[in-house]
């Protein structure tokens, strides 16, 4: 591997949560295309509603998450999850929040519990690796 | 109104939430007869899921309030309601989450929107008439 | 009560099952009127979905009742719930049956199976009175 | 009666729907007051969404119609189907919109099929008792 | 290519909607085997609630369109997708519509927004290419 | 087969419902690593349901089928087809079963209906593949 820059050397192999923050992404990037006023206003509204306001911004992730979760949308939760894991929630708290979610919606959200244990995981799993990553980078 | 005991004297008219509770008590004592197991358990996993654990009660009835909120379940409404004014959460809090509510499962919500917000005025005037009674039998 | 008829005597008061119970027969007769054809077939599809088949009628009608719990639909619970009543089940069965659907839809379905426990009761009451009703005329 | 006014007189009973308009008109003042930027906008695109654009307002409001019907809010059938009486649909084409709503929802939408013929013949008493009423000022 | 003759030459790569229309039609066909009366009238209720009638056909598809966008059903909004393509609805109707199901539906609809946006991508570009391969072969 | 042994030989091709039971086994042995006593719990009683009781376990997994097949959970179709295959339901009986959902679901079950027929005949499939392995080892 002398001297050609190899950009996937050492990154984990893309899992299906890469592949879905691309494909949001990619559709977002689309949608932003379309000339339409309620369209723009709706994902505008979206994007505020999670702010900073009465309660604090990273209370209101939680409750879309919950929302996501008794609502049973693998997408909502895999996105509140990782605005969850950015503000700091620890494990024990999201399956806490998680629990509620259960038992307000039932066995029915079981495999969307499942998914979203299964989003945890490669969220840590994508943490630790971006610190190896910094950490080998700085020893280099 | 001399020497005769009126034991609704001063006290606010009924309201759809007294109602509503009076008929909850009812049938939740009339459910603890019921002889099932799993009807016993559920009902305990309930009040447990609220409870302090990882993360604070009051910020597991919030997330019951907006999980009621997007499944549209005004009676599940009322009761967290009820839970949240007691955990000292402010309508301005209240309105936040309400917020999240309605752009996580849109204008069908809007219904319970207004029931909620009726909920909580009638919650904010039992209490102010609480006061009002609990100052009243001090003065007197 | 010599010699006048009274034709509300000695039954019990009206309740909530008798009120929806007229309404509903008022308004299916309403709608039997509408000249749709895909209206039409579709109430002829309904009812031929509990009959006799490859599963007996009572197991359908406990399978509409869970269904109907689960998507939480009070009216629909009570139309079921007079169906399996009159196939026989017990009240064990019955609660056996909403255990299940507590357990697959949550929470969120507490208050139906509120609804659904007070409407057994109605509709034991109901049966109970009726059989007094003809002892009585028998006797008489 | 004589030389007295009387506001009611000549007018129909006042109904469910009477109600339920009444209670929307007090609580969306109640919620008017409220001074959360997010909840304004969304009653405000609410509102947009239904308005002439690339499809026309009354194809709109029966979209709305049917989306209501199949996600079982009464309140917001009752809503939308005051905007299509208004934009001019016939019973014949309400019904094969809310026809549509059956057979995408299921049996479990025949309860807000029930509330939603007795509504169109409540909205058409009303225009009924409205054009008798201003023939008689007219005649008076 | 001489003499060769090549099947997919000039074709589009298969898409996830080829695969999803294969499937559908295989299933579908496997389940006109079943010998169940009830499932067979289903079907035929489905496929006739969308006819001509007292609303035009198109209107209708449009009316499944929302319907399937506000139960979040991936499979039905693209099979209502490709019915309002061929009834001919342009982008800016198409989008319209399914502003008014995001509004009704919250953003707990934005990833079936997503997926019916891409389909109607995918609806044009087929369409597209089936026309340029038309001409190609009126040249050749 | 000289002396080379080969664990897949004979077997039947992996399907989709061999995946989705190793991700169930794998996620479910990750949860059970948890330590939230709400979950454990939750998973416990979601268990016991469907054991014997007032009903018999047979009759509560045709139950848990319909409640999943109107509430629109593949994965928990799945689950409770193999429950119920392993009960002894015949084809016809699980047909009139999920004919309920049909109906009381609408046809936005449709999707759900496919692939539940799709996952009766791959457990069929697997059976007569385990039938055969069985003969073939005892003629061996």
């Amino acid at each position: 591997m002398t001297g050609i820059a190899d950009p996937t050397r050492g990154q984990p192999p893309r899992t299906r949560l890469d592949e879905f923050e691309d494909y949001r992404d990619r559709m977002n990037s689309r949608i932003g295309d379309i000339d339409h006023l309620g369209i723009k206003r709706f994902f505008a509204l979206d994007s505020a509603a999670y702010r900073e306001g009465a309660l604090p911004s990273s209370t209101k992730e939680l409750l879309g998450l919950v929302a996501s979760a008794v609502l049973r949308c693998n997408d909502c939760i895999d996105y509140h999850l990782g605005q969850c894991v950015d503000a700091g929630f620890s494990d024990e708290e999201l399956i806490d929040a998680l629990n509620v979610a259960l038992v307000v919606g039932g066995s029915i959200v079981i495999p969307h519990f499942r998914h979203a244990v299964e989003t945890v995981d490669l969220l840590r799993a994508r943490r630790a690796a971006g610190d190896a990553g910094e950490l080998a980078a700085q020893e280099s």
